[in-house]
């Protein structure tokens, strides 16, 4: 960490930093220079607030901190790409993975319906909301322990892992009974308590961004759970909120190559949240690819028009159908691989 | 609900929209004009996404939602200014309530001698978090219970009434029994699940805004605790998050004169973590009075420089002191009244 | 334009509405729902400030308008995409076009050792600012004229076409003397005498994206200068302002198929300005071409690390030689072509 | 400024930093911790843009730039708050000024009337656009010279100063006839070369905040008017643009005590841009001369029903009447001046 005091500071302004800095069992350089006195702090651990403490102290203009605050999801600490494997899946290497499946669990013959028509196609996990945060209290909450049950019938027939959200810690058991990886939602990527306790239920979690969460704190979302000796996290980029209204979120494609520069953590994109409107998920779901994503996370619907949730969003099965060897041929073009089914001949 | 059909939609494309209304027991109202024709839903009730699923059925241009989300925490359902009794202290009337105390509760003297001071400076309710998120799993997390005990000596002792902050449901239950308002942090601003339980346990709730929630997504958030029977709901502004650097947030301080064109609810402001930093807190608490809002919420500490978190955002005593004259002059120059204890003469 | 009325509002504050319609020269519907009054507008012209001014009339609830702001820019009057040619390159046809070059003209050595790279790799448009706007007035601002004549060498030697900034609009008969197509960068994006003036020049023009312009807001600055009769326009994504620290700026990939839906003009993107890290220059093009972007424009510079602006951001020529087949591939990949020179054969 | 190189930073790329830092004849100071080394960079002057040219160099993690980008503008070059005297208004004095008026001079009566009214109620200095920026051409773009005649008849019958913008630089000498300061509007306020040109015309000048810029932005910006000679900048806050619908921008008010704490320059407010809605002026007003503002600028209208702008934010003159009481009572509750006239007695 380095203090930079302001110009003018006082002798005494200086050696208070300094005290602090001692009483703390760390050690201090100073730095003299024409117009001002920088604090080199040496020594560990920081304090993680520290950079706060001395930002308001007397005589101070400006704190950097030098070491990262996230540990466990940086390279620094794990210089290998996560690799997860699910049932079979491999997540985080050469193969970009496809989620594919309905906003909601509505019904089984909806979930098996799109399950078997994405599997189909390409998509390898299949997605389904059982218990579903709504912003508003009058929206369908999801069917509950009885959607968990259709998702894994799901599983049963197709093969498919499957993923799914858990919303509460009381929730973590009966979710887990079910489901192969757990999804943390956007909404929940700061519930600190859910993270920890998700961490230590023994399966991959993959994490939402928050909707206006700076990339470092999401890796400290990711953190809270790697902290519980889970090391099998993924993220996943679902558009963050700005000024713009055309799209839902404003889809940030470059989380894909910066976080891949700050961690070894797979990163899958959402092109469905990220847009809101059917139209663009096609667009969306290709820039994630050609960036690099690991992975990508698409609402499917056998008839969206009448879901009960998102069904703005969610594509036809058809269009996914269409969508799937587009992506496999971006995938080609930088380097990486996307399995597509070969479409049955007719006749 | 109106439904804009595109320029040259096709008459099939209209009678598909008009047959999903009517299949939803609702009537459709067509109307043409030269360019386009457009579809009056009527009835009750309408379905909280049919202007998801409108937005994207084909022909439709556009989807306007005439009927607010909101109901509970609406002018419309109850025209009555909320006014919330807490040990005596009247919330949403004519007096300006001030909340004041140590961001985390550290120790007993600490936050003892913090709520002796804002006591006597005219502050009514006393803050403290016992459980406290954090960024970054490697921070001070809180006392916990024993933090709880503390602030309820304090109340003893002064008489002031006591906010603390819960996380988790699972931590309800064990709040409940000391404080006298529950929190709920930001981060949780759209934990529903939270929102839920905590809307059952019979106490106030005051709800922070989330850092890029919009306002009637706040009101949402507090529809989800009305919803259970709890009438006593606080909103709080503490800041949004933007683009400009050289504040923690964006102190929104327009959200105080909107959320009263919207809702009965009191409107306080956090001008500690909008700020972020202390120099600014004056300059913003005085904006939020000036505005209108029903209380504030300031952060406090007898020693902020050595505080285990939000240091750099909290008022020295002295500070508070100088600081609270001045916010009841501003009161008063909006016709509301903030009492201030007389200091006591000296010698 | 749609009026709605608040609930309860009183016949004579919708009188009052009707009354200001009919005085305009136009027609009022009413339309009575259980609930409140719908009040719908019909004629022509509609003032463009209409909706603001009914927004605060008394009674008034909502104003919803339903005919866009801009027209020549839209598909209603224009159902055919726009095709430029400019010196033999075709922008908006199948063909993704690439503009590249430094940032600032500094010497005829720089520029012209990066226009016969870039052009030997495949780019069919130099960039290159002759008069540079900078956040501060200390820093370079451009050779002026001196560095449209590098240009115009530069175009003498490769054949290229090039594009260079006008600031200001006592520029525009110099700056067009040289150039082949306008460039208005993205703080000048609503300055509007700029865009009149530079729309009565006669040239192609690409207008920047402004750093919080919604896409609507850059339909209608594009119309400013199509109003002067002048259909060839040409839109450039380049990032917009965030809370991300992450990257210069959040590049809104999305911005792509938005445009394309509202507006026949070709769409570029430049991910140079967006990423601000020549790290991440790679990931946000090949996502621009797949996302379907008609171009790019993109930094290069022959030793960025001594640039006299924007080198952070500028790829090396051998970064630059080694993207293309890549850009290529992706493009191909989503039925786009996007030429690239066969490597000469070594030896 | 500091640049710190990645842990593990090989001696070579070190080299190469410390041979960049002497080639620029400024000197390098070496402090190698126990993880990374950290290379201090000494001596005058800087290039401006040295950090982003570090920020990619190989090996470097970041770089912190410690002086200022601005000068002029700081309190570090002019220790003394900038007072600024037109036609004997003092401005950034003790007294909080108020500018009031139209949006757009429509025609005399209206002018004249508001001039009257506003005068009458203690505002000292007139607003009107003569010159509009719009967003869409379609729109009344302003009456041009003959507005200006308008305010100046204004002028001469109430004695007020005037402000009005110049949008382009070929207007200045004919706009700098007429008016007292020139304005420049957010849109405009990175629009370099006319703050150069306005900056040489010998009068004061205020820059409208932009959109989205950060307050070092627009510190530069007035620092391009004081490179020209000119010390009489005015800053005026009006809202940035944020995710939040329910106003036209988000009112910044902590702009205020932060500018105040960067800069000398008086700082203002415009409540009238900032909330888009009559109805919510007030409140932003009052919270402004709370937070500490030098002064405000408010729109305001005999009939802003029919106004040809921004109508809909335009107070009614018995609104703005009722206001200036209550701007008084607040500003002298903080320390302030705010003088308004007394209320002729009636009969």
């Amino acid at each position: 960490m380095i203090i930079v005091m302001k110009r003018g500071a006082s002798p005494e302004q200086i050696d208070s930093v300094v005290a602090r800095i001692k009483a703390l069992g760390l050690g201090a350089h100073l730095s003299s220079g024409e117009e001002r006195v920088i604090v080199g702090v040496v020594g560990t651990p920081l304090p993680p607030t520290l950079d706060d403490e001395f930002e308001s102290h007397d005589g101070v203009e400006r704190v950097v901190r030098i070491t990262k605050k996230y540990k466990l999801t940086g390279w620094d600490f794990h210089p290998q790409k996560t690799i997860i494997d699910v049932r079979g899946v491999t997540i985080g290497g050469d193969e970009v993975v496809v989620i594919a499946g309905p906003c909601s669990v509505e019904s089984e013959e909806q979930t098996l319906a799109t399950a078997r028509a994405v599997s189909a196609a390409g998509a390898k996990i299949l997605r389904g909301g059982a218990y579903k945060p709504r912003t508003s209290p009058y929206e369908f909450r999801g069917l509950g322990e009885r959607g968990l049950q259709i998702l894994a019938s799901a599983r049963d027939e197709t093969g498919m892992a499957i993923i799914t959200e858990v919303m509460t810690p009381a929730d973590i058991d009966l979710v887990g009974k079910y489901t192969d990886i757990f999804q943390i939602g956007a909404r929940n990527s700061q519930n600190y308590l859910l993270l920890e306790e998700v961490g230590k239920a023994g399966k991959p979690v993959m994490i939402k961004r928050g909707l206006s969460m700076m990339l470092e704190e999401w890796l400290l979302a990711a953190e809270y759970v790697m902290a519980q000796g889970n090391p099998d996290v993924i993220l996943c980029e679902r558009g963050i909120r700005t000024f713009e209204p055309s799209t839902r979120n404003t889809f940030d494609v470059s989380a894909v190559p910066v976080i891949q520069g700050m961690s070894h953590l797979p990163i899958f994109v959402d092109p469905s949240h990220a847009a809101g409107k059917r139209a663009l998920v096609g667009a969306l779901a290709l820039a994630g690819v050609a960036a690099g994503a690991d992975g990508l996370m698409i609402e499917v619907h056998p008839n969206p028009d009448q879901a009960l949730s998102d069904g703005a969003q969610s594509l036809t099965i058809p269009q996914f159908d269409a969508l799937m060897p587009r992506l496999a041929a971006v995938a080609n073009a930088v380097g990486r691989a996307l399995p597509v089914r070969e479409a049955a001949p007719v006749g």
